[in-house]
């Protein structure tokens, strides 16, 4: 199956890799650099799919693995898939499975045919293989669907990562043969650990069979911020330019300015959702800790400079009220934040790149985060 | 201090003494009878003020004790009062304090001057008179604000009842005469226990000492319906017609209808709110438990009848799997159709009463939740 690449490039930076472009998917066109909130069990934790338009998110994405386990991947095909069930006309980008069951540790167990591994929830037995996690992403019917890969920790020898890169490799193969719904993009994972002609090797093997975009997987798993960035720089000139690519599970608002500046388009993290909920809130000069004494009284928004619906309604005092009081409220409120500062930045990301001014746009950044 | 009455009659039964009417307040006018969500922390959980706007509450009520040990009144004075803290611009009523300090049991010590308690945060010893209790509310900016009463727990003999409904007495006319803030109201509460010539005596008591409205409190505290009923009809009879009256903590929905039957005008509790968080959901014919394992496929919404956000887009299958995945938006969305339920019953309510046909609405009413 040859399919036309449902990328298209806008704007180059002069400056660096960094590129605007767009992704054409089932649910419409969103714009690249991308940041993909996470909505692992057919929600975006504590917030609607009308605050998420209103913060402006394009496409979001599901988690397989625990969609799968509960309510069941059947039941959502059922109601007409993800989109329906959730309520969500926008795109949305499914993983594998690969990474969660990775997660379980010792409940898992891979093999040449897939992965035996047990519930998380009840204990089961259950088994996946590569063309499993397809028949499961076609049936929650999403937008774009992700190989089943193998994640390898870090540290790993050379022998153990060249050993999971291959298998990674041929999973890959079997998914992109079982691949049937043509609305529904399929993206390939490069592996290779932190291993430089891995990567490349990796790389190679995905274009060979070819995919309809191409991820960077195994990283933000403990490696250095260096290595982080050297294996991305590892990787993306071996993928297609006309392809998007996509940095799995990373990051950090830096690590996002930074993958920019490498030639990614496309980022998820549960770090904006998952720290507004522990009271931890980004702002253009840092972060800000909801919680702290300093802040009982003080009558100024999150930050002075965001529009979003919080910062434009409540106080920090108010915020710090309703933490402290372990307020669902205040989940509400946070993670609204948190997802307006991710997806604005990707929005002034994505100006910056189209004026050709990314790399003072990257100097503004820093210096703001300094000026704290 | 003589006021003119905040209550405008705007239309009765003939089949009872269910009646239609409108309070103004320095933040509008609400229309009664009238139900008002609790919003105990300056927050009504798990729902924004934009969601209460579009449910149609006009009046919400805030609980004096919470915002007294936290954040602190004087906090919430500084911030230009609980509506500007919470960014809420309809009305708030604001109870005393007096409920929640007595359901601190052990921790609650009465005398002729106040209550003295400990905090159910960190146990600072903390002393409230019906001074403070007026101070407090001024301080929080309230519309309406409530007198320090005593609770009289049931059962109680008829001596001690006598006992504490004095005090309450006494208490009322103590912070009738330091009510000093004119565009705050202040609503008497009608003690008395059990006992119908008590209820009388005390009724009598407020209406000498002249407030702006008419509280009957002590019910709803273990009593039968049926007592619950008796001592609304021994007590409305002896409160001026061209007030306002409200049933404090009450309650179910039938309790709201047989409320209105018997005269009352606002009700206020933690029913719809905390119901949607315990998973029960309040419909047309009767409550719904959304984990129950027959809504698991079920694409209905909760109920058809209703038109509350919640029911226009998720289906019963997908509200049971965000309560059983725990997911924060459960509580979003079951808070926001049981505030819907409420807050619509009582327009439906109003409009029959308009249409003097309440007598009819009530029997459907009933006729509905036998039909499930």
């Amino acid at each position: 199956m040859v399919t036309k690449s449902p990328y298209t490039l806008l704007a180059r930076s002069s400056e660096c890799k960094a590129r605007r472009g767009e992704v054409a998917t089932a649910h419409g066109v969103f714009q690249t650099p991308v940041f993909m909130p996470v909505g692992t069990q057919a929600t975006v934790k504590a917030v609607t799919v009308e605050n998420l338009k209103d913060i402006g998110a394009g496409i979001i994405l599901g988690n397989t693995y625990h969609l799968f386990v509960r309510p069941g991947h059947r039941l959502i095909k059922e109601f007409g898939g993800l989109h329906n069930f959730m309520n969500w006309d926008g795109s949305i980008l499914t993983d594998s499975g690969g990474f969660q069951i990775f997660s379980l540790k010792e409940l898992a167990k891979i093999s040449e045919d897939g992965a035996a591994f047990r519930s998380h929830l009840d204990g089961s037995r259950l088994f996946l293989r590569p063309e499993d996690a397809i028949e499961v992403q076609q049936a929650l019917g999403s937008d774009i669907m992700m190989c089943l890969d193998t994640c390898i920790p870090y540290p790993t020898t050379r022998e153990e990562t060249v050993k999971s890169t291959a298998l990674t490799g041929r999973w890959a193969q079997r998914c992109r043969s079982v691949h049937t719904v043509r609305d529904q993009l399929l993206f390939g994972i490069v592996q290779g650990g932190m291993y430089p002609e891995l990567r490349k090797e990796s790389a190679e093997t995905m274009v060979d069979i070819g995919f309809d975009g191409y991820a960077i997987g195994g990283l933000s798993v403990g490696e250095s911020k260096e290595q982080m960035h050297d294996m991305t720089e590892a990787t993306i000139p071996h993928l297609p330019d006309d392809y998007a690519v996509y940095l799995m599970g990373v990051g950090t608002p830096e690590d996002l300015v930074e993958g920019v500046w490498r030639g990614v388009d496309m980022f998820d993290c549960v770090m904006p959702t998952r720290n507004a909920r522990n009271g931890t809130l980004f702002t253009s000069t840092g972060k800000l800790v909801i919680k702290n004494a300093r802040y009982r009284e003080d009558k100024k928004p999150v930050d002075s400079n965001c529009s979003c619906y919080t910062c434009r309604n409540y106080s920090r005092a108010y915020l710090r009220h309703l933490f402290v009081s372990r307020e669902i409220l205040a989940y509400h409120l946070n993670t609204i934040h948190n997802l307006h500062y991710y997806v604005s930045l990707m929005s002034s990301i994505r100006e910056a790149i189209e004026n050709d001014r990314y790399s003072s746009f990257r100097n503004d950044f820093y210096g703001r985060l300094e000026s704290k």
